[in-house]
Formats: C-alpha cells, sequence, structure tokens
C-alpha cells in the first residue's frame, strides 16, 4: 500500500496515472495473427487453441448438443442466480429505450432521430482464472433489447476443448445460438475478419487481457467498432467517519483480486477510519483463494487522508475512476460534484460487486481515466441513432434563404441550387 | 458515372466498395508532428504555419480584437442566416437531452443514469476551399447544451495569418472564445498533448483531410476521444417515376463538389427518370464554379436501375450511406427498412443541404460504411452516462444469495465478501 496524507494537488497528476501499457511491443504480434486468420480462417484457429490453449478442436462452433449438456452440468441455485441477474439487467436497460421525438423546428421542418440496433455484434469473453459468465449477461442482454439481429460469442476453450458450462448455458438462456471456441486475439481478428464458420460483425464487445484490447484496437482498421478501449479495472472508494471499515476493506479487496494490474484507491477524511481501513484489508486479504494477486494489486494501490470530501471528489474526478463508492452517510449533496466515472455506488451498502451481477447496471466500464470521456456499455452500445427530416414546400420556402446565403458564403454553389431549383 | 442496370446482388459487394485509405503511408509523418508539438509546443505550430499555409503567426491564439472586428467584415444578412440556423440546431439537439429515469429493479435496489458533459473538447474546422463556419454550429452548439466546461476551435490561417471572419463570427456567437490559428495534424496534435497557448482536451470533434483523420485516430493513443472515423463525404438518392430529375440531379451535385473524392450513388426504378437525371446532371455540372472537383467526383459515381424500390433500400442498408435522400411520392412504408445510413431526407423537399445548413439536424455523419456501426453528432457525443446506484439493506438483502452465488461460480471471493460482510 502506498499511503499519502494530505497531498498537495500539485502532486495529484502524479496520483492518479495509470501504468503505461507497451503497445508497440505486441503489435507486429498482433498483425501476424490478423493476416494468419485472413488467410487461413477456421484452420488458423485450430492451430492457435492447439498452440495457446493447448486444445483440440476439430470444430470451432460450438455443437447444439454441447449447448444443451451445458444446463445439466450446472446447479439449480446458479441457474436461478443467473436468471434473477439477467431480469435485473433487462428491465435497467430495457429502461434505457427512448421514444422517438419528433420536432418541428420551424414550420413545415420535421426533424427526429430514431434507433437502430447494430444489426452483428461479437462478443468476447475471456477464459483463464474466472469464467466470466456475468459478463455474457451484460453483453447479450442490451444486444437482445436493441434488437441486434446477429449476435456471437467467443471464447477460448479449456484443454479438453469445452467452455465453461455457465458461460454456454447464459448464452443460451441469452438466446446467442452461434458460440465459437477461439480465443486471445485471434478470435477478435476473427470477428473483424469474418473466417468459414465465424460471422464478420460490426462491433466487437467484451474484456480481456492486453492481447485482447490491442486486437480490438488493431481491428478498427477494418471498419469495425469496439466498445471503448481498456486498461486494467479500478475502485476509488469515498469514506467519511460513519462508513463501515470492515465494508470498505471488502470492497476494495473484490477490486484487488480481479488481478496484479487492478487499481485500488482508498479515501477518508478520517483517521480512525483510514486506520481501521487498512487493517481490515490486512486482515481479510489473507483468506482469500486469489491472495497473491490481490497482494500485488494492494501493493501499487493508494491509501489517501483528505481534508475534506470536497477535496477527495475533486480528486476522484482528475482520476475518473472506473467503479467509484460513496461510503457516506449524507451523500446525496455530493452527487453533482460528480463528472468523471463510470459506475457509482452510494452509501454503505452499494457493494461494488451489486453492479457487477445483479442490481442491473452494466459492469462494462471506461477504465484508464476513459472515464472522461466515454460512457460504460448501455443499450445506447448496440444502436446507431439515424437522423430523420421532411420539409414540405413551405418549410423549405421558410429556411431557403438561410440556406442559400449560407452555402454561398462556403462557396458551395451546387449546395445552394439544390434549394434555388426547389423554390423557382 | 458508372452506369449499372439490374446488378445482380452478388456483385453489390464490390459497388459498394469505398476506396482505399492508404493509411500506412502517412503515419511516419503523423508520428513526426505529435513528436514535434510535444517537444515545441506553441513554437511548432508557428513553424508549421509557415511551412504548410504560408502564414506568419507570431500568436497562436486569435487576439479579442480579431473576434470583434470578424463581426464587421461579414454581411447582415449572412448574420441573420447564421443566426437562424443556430436557433432550429438549437432546438432540435436541446430535444436531445433526455430526463433522468430512476428505475427500482427490485425493491431497495435503484438504479439510473445521468449526463455528464465531456469538461474539454477540442473542435477542428479545415480552411482551404471552403470556410466551414456551418461546422462550427454543428459541433460548438450542442457542446453548449451539453455543458462542456471548456470548447476550443482550431483551424487554419490564411497566408495572410487570418482566420475567415465568418468561422469567427459563428464561433463567438457560440460561446467559443478560445480560437487557435493552426490546422492540419498539428492542431490535431495540439489539442491531444496540449502546448503553452492550447488547453489539452478530452475528445476531438471535426472533419478534415486525410491528414486531419489519420492525426484523431493517432491522438486516440494519449487517451483522447474522437467523434468518429472518417471517409469523403457520400450521398445515396432513390427515386421513383414520382422523383423530379433536376432536384435529384442537384442533391448529387451538391454532394460531388464536396472533393473529387465525394461518392454519389443514384438508384431509381424508373428509366424515363433514370435518363433525364443523368442528363440534368451533365447541364447543371457545367454552371458550377466547383466544376472541376465534381466531374472527377461524378466520374467514379453510380448510377444504377433497379427492379424496385425494396431493392434499392437493400442495397443501401449494405452501403450504409452517409446522406440518403428517398426521393419518393410514398416514403412512409419505406422509413422501417432502413437500417444502415447518417442521415435521412424524405420527399423531394426535403435537399441534404437543407441538413447540412439550417433544419437543425446535425451533418456531422459516419462516412465510409460507417453508417453501419457508428452514430453522427449529436448531443450525446458531448456527454457521458455515469451510472448511479443505491442499495439499501433490504435491497442487498433480496439480491445478496444471487451476487454471492455467482460470484463464487466465478471464483471471485473477495465479490461474495463484500456481500457477505454486510449482511451478515
Amino acid at each position: 500500500m502506498k499511503i499519502y496524507r494530505y497531498p498537495e494537488t500539485k502532486t495529484w497528476p502524479d496520483l492518479v496515472r495509470r501504468p503505461v501499457f507497451e503497445r508497440e511491443e505486441i503489435s507486429g504480434l498482433i498483425a501476424g495473427i490478423f493476416e494468419a486468420v485472413e488467410k487461413d480462417g477456421d484452420q488458423a484457429l485450430i492451430g492457435f487453441n492447439k498452440k495457446f490453449d493447448k486444445a483440440v478442436t476439430p470444430q470451432i462452433i460450438v455443437s447444439e448438443a454441447e449447448l444443451e449438456n451445458a444446463e445439466k452440468e450446472i446447479s439449480e441455485d446458479l441457474k436461478k442466480a443467473i436468471q434473477q441477474a439477467k431480469e435485473n439487467i433487462s428491465k435497467f436497460h430495457a429502461s434505457q429505450i427512448v421514444e422517438t421525438q419528433k420536432i418541428e423546428t420551424v414550420k413545415g421542418v420535421t426533424c427526429w432521430r430514431e434507433n437502430r440496433a447494430v444489426e452483428k455484434v461479437g462478443i468476447y469473453i475471456p477464459g483463464g482464472t474466472a469464467p466470466l459468465f456475468s459478463t455474457v449477461l451484460m453483453l447479450a442482454v442490451p444486444a437482445n433489447l436493441a434488437g441486434c439481429q446477429e449476435i456471437i460469442l467467443c471464447t477460448p476453450p479449456d484443454c479438453n476443448g469445452d467452455i465453461n458450462p455457465a458461460i454456454l448455458f447464459t448464452a443460451k438462456l441469452c438466446g446467442i445460438t452461434k458460440v465459437f471456441k477461439t480465443g486471445g486475439a485471434q478470435a477478435v481478428a476473427a470477428m473483424a475478419l469474418g473466417t468459414e464458420s465465424i460471422p464478420k460483425v460490426y462491433k466487437i464487445f467484451g474484456p480481456g487481457n492486453q492481447y485482447v484490447v490491442a486486437a480490438k484496437e488493431y481491428a478498427q482498421r477494418y471498419g469495425v467498432a469496439i466498445d471503448m478501449p481498456a486498461g486494467p479495472s479500478e475502485v476509488l472508494v469515498i469514506a467519511d467517519s460513519k462508513a463501515i471499515p470492515e465494508f470498505c476493506a471488502a470492497d476494495l479487496l473484490s477490486q484487488a483480486e480481479h488481478g496484479s494490474d487492478s487499481q485500488v484507491v482508498f479515501m477518508t477524511t478520517d483517521f480512525k477510519i483510514f486506520t481501521e481501513t487498512v487493517e481490515a484489508v490486512e486482515k481479510q486479504v489473507k483468506k482469500l483463494p486469489r491472495n497473491e494477486m490481490a497482494g500485488q494489486a494492494l501493493d501499487h494501490s493508494l491509501f489517501i487522508l483528505v481534508n475534506s470530501i470536497d477535496e477527495a471528489l475533486e480528486f476522484s474526478n482528475l482520476y475518473a475512476p472506473e467503479h467509484l463508492i460513496l461510503a457516506l452517510e449524507d451523500f446525496a449533496p455530493y452527487i453533482p460534484m460528480i463528472n468523471n466515472a463510470g459506475s457509482v455506488f452510494l452509501g454503505n451498502y452499494s457493494c461494488e460487486s451489486a453492479g457487477d451481477y445483479a442490481s442491473g447496471t452494466n459492469h462494462t466500464l471506461p477504465t484508464n481515466a476513459y472515464a472522461k470521456n466515454y460512457s460504460g456499455v448501455s443499450l445506447d452500445s448496440f444502436v446507431k441513432k439515424v437522423t430523420f427530416q421532411h420539409l414540405s414546400k413551405e418549410g423549405l420556402k421558410k429556411i431557403g434563404k438561410t440556406i442559400e446565403i449560407m452555402a454561398e458564403a462556403e462557396g458551395l454553389i451546387a449546395h445552394k441550387n439544390a434549394v434555388s431549383i426547389r423554390l423557382k
């Protein structure tokens, strides 16, 4: 832990700096993978499964039987939990559907926007130490609500060539019928380029390691969009004297356990809460199965004593955390002060893991200070808003002169003509 | 013109293909410009103004006196036109502000989103053959409505070191007080990195040539967001037998005059409309001051006879045009069929130039088939939507078990603990 007592604002830019991600090093590797996938399609993916995942996968697509079997392999309790989470996520994301509002800017000039789903979307779900079936919910539920026509999912196989059953069960529950056994940069390449079995998509979603992140960035040169740039996961907790140190510690650790590069920041005005939270973290971390990873994340975590909650929020806006927890008795007055954050958790009972799984909010959020300029994933991420306009002859008459004058002043005479020819 | 009669669908992928943009060639140049701006700041910009724009600009920021004088240099008519356009753009974009809706997904679990403006935004306005003061309106008006705290504008000086007065007048009208004399990739670099006089921004907007486009792409590695990727401007017109060939021709030419790389597509079911539109284009183009550029754009334009309006819309969805004009008597039934388009103009009096200037819609739109996965600029482009949640103890009790089961199944025990510790 790095401990700071009342740091001066001039030191803040150093404190909020995130670890730098070495992109140049791996860019050659990514280009090579894209080239292989473009050239050899499914065969390249089968080869990469063998090479990177030690898996033999004669077929890339998950079979109907595998999807069916998955259901039998997971407990009823887990099924029910996934179902409840899905309901809440559906409810919150459905509330984001906005009715079309037609505006007559001038009599006879009517303008509006309509949502149109991104037709083909690809979801990437990492394998590795945690089977993130919760992320399947977070991406497939809004994709379905938005009306995406084709929703595919790629995830790496284990060494037996299988996919975690909870991922398959959740995918099927969300109506995804095309799941593919491929991971890492090659999965992203396959969704960007298309192969014999994997359709090319228009937008790629989902988390991943630095290879996946770099591949998503690289994929954009093929005209594909991505959900957002990414970095390691983050939480910033602001606590007052009424906060409960054990709760704060548990929240900080639920971030730290994600990986050794997780970003953990704790700020308080209260010295007692400060020391007790440090103690609680040290006590709780020992009992975690992922304590080694969490310990490494804690090594570079920041514990900061501040003069006021206002100051903490100012720091938080500069830091722009993915998750911001206000462990404050009276949090309401501070809400308008929050400018840069992905998702905000208010009060002592709004733990980050509620939003990670089941409250209904999305857990795909901007990291790495991108909360300054990006929103988290929502229904909006799966639609384009198309503008429509209708002008009657009278409407065009009302604004025609304006268009003609402006077009002429910009030297665009054909733009002017398009009006003049209609009004003469 | 390239003329196609009832092309088979298997030929469509070739027909919709856009010209390929050679990005590798100029990437070294762009990196060099960023390096120079990072190292020498304003001095680098002053040097580039001399080198690229033949302009002597001892000071990069436009002075208060220059902003004041601009008003005197433009006609009252133009001022009034800009003012009317501003009102309509304001009206339409203000209608995009959506009220916060709080959702109780489960009793005691309340979730909602709030808009927060991107604090610092930069607007790029190209110089060159057309002084695009209309683009100042399209970007500064929603930025102001969104509540962006810092809105800056960069545009290249002419060879006298001056900025077009209509650009300055419009900037001032929209409340932009910081205008900088710098253009091209170096302007983008300055906004991404910051210099002595130009503040670093969080998001960069605005059109430009291939150097500007490449620089915006490059800028993203510094954590800056951009409005959208870009390519040459486009229009696709679908006409039925009641369309008016002279109107269609004028719309096609108002696209063609943008530049020799403009993309112009005309589709109709009616042979008479087809031949008459071709004739009208050939007649009208001769009278245009920018007829050379328009002629070059027409050389690669597509004029396509189709079997039905349905078929034309299918082609259009594959093409994903920036602007789509439905010159149809009965356009309403076709609206739901439109999936991929930036902005749609309905009927014979909705010319594209209405949306370019004054109807109220935004003219910063996705090109290069990006209408498949991007929206045009709107109020949304200037805000992030931050998620908030509040759980009461009872609320957490209701979903706690779900969170615990899911977290455990993902192997994330600290996530589970954050709930357990609160409920025990």
